[in-house]
């Protein structure tokens, strides 16, 4: 299983594809790709959503996921921060309705829990935890990129323990 | 001119299509066209965005307009509610980008204003006179598409504006 994570950004949207190595003798998580996409803050909105689409649709296109995994948004933000990123989510879940594929969304407490064993983690610590899980030499090349891996990695860990309570 | 108004909603989404006529003696508006996106509560959310999306591209190359009109949001919603809501508005900013239109925002007090000359005007005042203004047997089919076409009207009356102060 191959999972596309993203995490939703009005002004940097992060993504990583993480993979099940299912040959290895103990299952193993690969990292595949991952990075940011940059809006400009000259273009106008629907020019901004345009361009996450194309680039989200090319992405998944070039790393054939088999599901994609997202973040659900974390309520603090007021509502007019809250418009403006469902408008990127709204155009990131699109992308995947586009290239077929089904989305699967978590709670930012379920990725941290997931990633660093603790929901409340600081950023850093997901970073981290990111970096090691997958064993990179560095860190991704920002907290977004570091966030989408977290997010593909909490869903492969989930489905992890479907196929384990599964195959009893 | 013709302006295609568009009115989001997590469940319903309103359109409209309104004219200028620039041939007449004095500048009137016509109806091309009204409807309402229905959602249905069964499918998921990224087929239900891309429901919206379909429609709205099919229906802007079907009307061919020259612009889109689409009204800012209230912010009197939560920030729960925000986001869903702009999750349909990002993928409606994203049909209009790809079909290459330019995208105006409105205040709902400017739409408001421009339709029934009041600000605070009831849902039931604008339905009356956005009927009234381009003169329909009945009422447009429901207060979502009525609130599409008079955020349409309210660009044309601004774009009217500008045309006459230009012509000084």
């Amino acid at each position: 299983m191959r999972v596309f994570g993203i995490d939703c950004g009005t002004e940097f949207t992060g993504y990583g594809v993480v993979e099940m190595d299912k040959d290895a003798r103990m299952p193993k998580l690969l990292h595949r790709a991952a990075g940011t996409i940059r809006l400009s803050k000259k273009e106008k909105t629907p020019q901004r959503l345009a361009q996450v689409y194309a680039e989200l649709v090319a992405l998944m296109t070039l790393h054939e996921p088999t599901v994609v995994a997202i973040e659900e948004v974390f309520f603090s933000a007021n509502a007019k921060s809250a418009l403006k990123l469902g408008q990127v989510r709204g155009v990131a879940m699109l992308a995947a309705a586009t290239c077929g594929l089904e989305v699967a969304e978590y709670a930012p407490l379920s990725v941290k829990s997931s990633v660093v064993g603790y929901g409340l983690a600081a950023k850093e610590q997901v970073q981290f935890m990111v970096t090691r899980l997958l064993g990179l030499e560095v860190a991704p090349e920002s907290a977004d990129a570091a966030d989408a891996l977290a997010v593909a990695i909490c869903h492969l860990h989930t489905a992890q323990t479907f196929t384990m309570q599964g195959a009893r």
